[in-house]
């Protein structure tokens, strides 16, 4: 699990997103129901948590290797050998079919980033990454976002960097005054960001206006692309306007944190400084 | 010497620079003299290429731990143990107090730089790097430098990172297509360049002027900070004008390539797209 910690068993997870623990991830076993999952589901959905079904079987199997490798853990980095004294048997193990991956950060539902934004001076200023995959390009985004005076960050769920200890170093500080939003689909997110008023910029090398040439002062999401395909399609399409940033050699595109810092600092020039 | 490989004995370097070879940097033993030595210091400086003056124990000791490593290293990863059948004897290894480290990339010297810079169509529009010492970070400042369509980079040969593979993978293909030039003093490159007629514009997190409030269009040389220290004292006193990024929130500096890209895409929107 490297970075993160484990958590299972029905009152267990309740109680730790009753006391506002945060999760990345919390895993729910294909069919199980009662009073005590569906609360368990309402407040990871209220706490943007992503929640996965999964088969029993792998859950508690996942469980039982994050115990194992505890206890292999606990060896000042010898092996404890997985001796008969020593077993870890499957019964001394009770997921209950709810397992938790913790997280040491907290995300921002889209409604509470919403009631964040709302209150801000300027005009909505967010920035939605869609499959930005490297730590250090996220932590860096964090970071300039922070700089530039954006008002929030939406990611989503899947084939995205989460916030890690990785991220919060690249980023320097920022993590700890920006706020991250996590989404299951960034399609119907954006969607909801234009009935809240907002005017979708997508960013796409080689294609639509030339950033700077583009009124930016006004309410609006900037969309920028992942470091493998750039904005996925279904994304683009849901744009209001394609910006892209010039290219004067031969190089294909920039590196989508660069690319970011420099739409994000040119949303701040046209807007005037906003500092503290 | 991990990426790097060595050349030793004066007719091995002097063949190796008059083919056009590229090194890293030189060794001489201190005090060696005559019309050979001559010649590579020459060359080398022509090149530029750092060149340092060892002890001659010095340089032996490196010359035989290389051999040393690279007999190692025949063994498929298996380390061949120093038996008395394969030894390494210092008679062996005649480096005449002459240790080239090589490079797989090429410096560009001053005068070559400014030869180039001189043919263009706008006025001159250099990056000077004052110790950005991580590769990922000369890596993406390399890309959007030609992204930007500036002329150049001016490195320091000291505490900077050097062209490496690793600089090359980050540059994503850029370090084709942009001049490197190394200098041994960066503050008598900067005098330099303001007698080729630029301004030299620091950039310093706090101090200065809001970099979009500045002409950029003339001819000019960027002056970006490292990572830990920023800008040097010595070079910040050598630059014409000081530029700020503006922060809008509570983080102190934003990351050394994010800084660059910001600034260099700003002389490039001020001055109009060049393409191709």
């Amino acid at each position: 699990m490297g970075e993160e910690n484990i958590i299972f068993g029905i009152n267990p997870i309740l109680e730790a997103l009753r006391a506002d623990r945060f999760f990345e991830r919390i895993y729910v076993a294909k069919g199980r129901k009662g009073k005590p999952i569906e609360e368990i589901l309402a407040l990871a959905r209220s706490r943007g948590i992503e929640v996965r079904f999964e088969p029993r079987e792998r859950i508690e199997q996942m469980a039982r290797r994050f115990v194992e490798e505890s206890l292999l853990r606990r060896g000042d980095g010898e092996s404890i050998p997985r001796s008969p004294h020593r077993p870890v048997a499957a019964s001394q193990i009770v997921t209950q079919g709810v397992l938790g991956i913790t997280s040491p950060y907290r995300y921002l539902a889209l409604e509470e980033l919403w009631e964040e934004v709302r209150g801000k001076k300027e005009p909505p200023f967010l920035v939605v990454l869609d499959g930005v995959e490297d730590p250090h390009n996220l932590g860096a985004i964090l970071r300039s976002a922070e700089g530039a005076g954006a008002h929030g960050i939406i990611l989503p769920k899947r084939r995205s960097a989460a916030l890690t200890p990785t991220v919060a170093k690249a980023a320097a500080g920022a993590l700890e005054y920006i706020s991250v939003c996590r989404v299951s689909n960034l399609a119907s997110t954006l969607e909801r960001l234009k009935e809240y008023g907002l005017w979708i910029y997508g960013t796409v090398p080689g294609a639509g206006e030339i950033y700077y040439t583009v009124d930016l002062k006004g309410p609006l999401a900037l969309v920028i692309g992942g470091e493998s395909e750039g904005l996925k399609e279904l994304t683009s399409k849901k744009c209001d306007f394609l910006l892209s940033i010039p290219l004067c050699g031969k190089i294909a595109s920039l590196n989508a944190s660069v690319a970011a810092a420099i739409l994000m600092y040119e949303v701040r020039r046209q807007r005037g400084i906003k500092l503290g």
